[in-house]
């Protein structure tokens, strides 16, 4: 059982930025012998080969994860729910398999289904989910230094993991990679995650959609920044959307409560209200990033 | 009359970033003959003289504005409403005056009952709103190249312009420093502003505010882009949002109701809906500010 962070042989399924960063990050702390990178491009497959972020490739998954003792999930979250249903029939008993998806409730029930109805009585899942590379995409811009004081949120379930072994080896992993790992639930980890992330880019979405062609070319770097997360791929965004739909649900409704408070206090002329709601967010917002921020 | 953007005497009020840069610019194309600069901090005044964006300084605005053919109020949108009242009475017959607010049509009102009230037969308002710099205040950050490029919304207005002299003049002065001009009366000015600022700095302040302390730590780089500017100066935002209640009462309806439109489509699970909202603002964004803006 690892508790240093150390695995024999790591599969990553999918080694682009989050994955190849993962996989030279493992590397560089010598915390793998063996690196097998799955892809679906052979393109994708040499960069990575070539960068050192894997030792060898394949675009067959089966034959990918055969031999692994962690195999890392680094597709989308709807790719990661198939992946764990199709895979881990084909995985060795003793495994520890974990993801790095933005949801972790839809994508731990299918890992729980997974190993119930076809995983060995020694396979482990537990959820990883580090903050990290939201930006670029793509093996051409992973870096060994990706997580670096990057936030990895781990979220265990006795279902998954019954004897915590597998969440004792990935915290050891991430922490060796330079996160600071925080634990949640999979189900609070979703409703966290619905506020500051995919609320915003429904949000962002939202207010693009609100704007009139006349108004758009007046929007100027306000505008810019606020709704830079609506240039995301829509299909990730509804897969995320789909997965979460109980925590966004929550989010949306408090979103609108506030924005009705805010509405209310310019409709009525009520100055007060209104500069007690904006220095609220300032401070509040001032705090977590700065005030250059 | 001035059709090539030259004024003999031009006086700023409130010499910051906006103002300095104007100064600096009107210098540097050999627009202006003198430029006072009217503060309310002697430290500021003196910045900006050692910059060379003014000629002479004053803290007494009565004195600064007298001899001025060009006054142009860079205070905010709050502050110009006042100066507006205060000042006209002190200007000198045949005075084009005009500001840079980021509200248009409450300012012009505001210039017509001045002028109504106080003014000569030959002075003149027309409202100006240079799309630039946002981002940093004051002095320091002056730059003559900050218009260079940017747009300039002009709000001229038959009661304050009756000739449209004003006009002409003002948009050779801003074409001259760099900017593209476009023309808007106050009143549509002020609904496309909210839709593109106002509203964005509205929505920005909501949603921090809808995030919970234990979530706020797990905001990355998507949350801190979509509420940058929820750390703009309350102040300064409580008179903006009340002296354009009406476009940002419109834009927030319309706001509420596009995100209803996302609320059902999660709550109802219909991801081909939700596919095509996301892919809307993509597109939209896309064509706006390119890939990687």
């Amino acid at each position: 059982m690892s508790t240093d962070g150390f695995f024999e042989h790591v599969t990553i399924i999918g080694p682009g930025l989050i994955g190849g960063s993962l996989g030279l990050a493992l590397k560089a702390q010598g915390l793998a012998d063996r690196i097998v990178g799955v892809g679906h491009r052979q393109v994708s497959l040499d960069k990575a080969l070539a960068i050192g972020a894997i030792d060898a490739g394949t675009l067959d998954a089966t034959e990918g994860v055969r031999d692994a003792d962690l195999v890392v999930l680094c597709t989308s979250v709807g790719r990661i729910q198939r992946q764990l249903r199709e895979l881990v029939p084909c995985m060795k008993d003793g495994v520890l398999i974990t993801d790095v998806g933005s949801i972790k409730g839809a994508i731990c029930s299918a890992a729980a289904e997974a190993l119930a109805g076809h995983g060995g009585p020694g396979m482990r899942f537990v959820g990883s989910h580090p903050l990290a590379g939201s930006e670029q995409r793509g093996i051409d811009a992973a870096t060994d230094g990706l997580y670096d004081g990057a936030t990895c949120i781990l979220a265990p379930s006795a279902n998954t993991d019954p004897d915590g072994s597998g969440l004792v080896a990935l915290r050891a992993m991430w922490q060796a990679v330079g996160c600071v790992v925080k634990e949640f639930s999979p189900d609070l980890h979703d409703r966290l995650l619905a506020e500051v992330s995919h609320l915003p880019h429904v949000v962002a979405a939202a207010l693009v959609n609100t704007v009139s062609e006349d108004a758009l070319p007046l929007g100027a770097t306000g505008f810019q920044d606020t709704t830079r997360i609506a240039s995301g791929d829509p299909g990730l965004w509804v897969d995320i959307c789909m997965a979460n739909r109980e925590g966004l649900q929550a989010s949306l409704k408090q979103m609108q409560s506030e924005l009705a408070e805010f509405q209310a206090a310019i409709e009525s002329g009520n100055a007060e209200t209104l500069a007690r709601l904006f220095a609220e967010a300032k401070s509040v917002r001032d705090g977590r990033f700065g005030l250059e921020g």
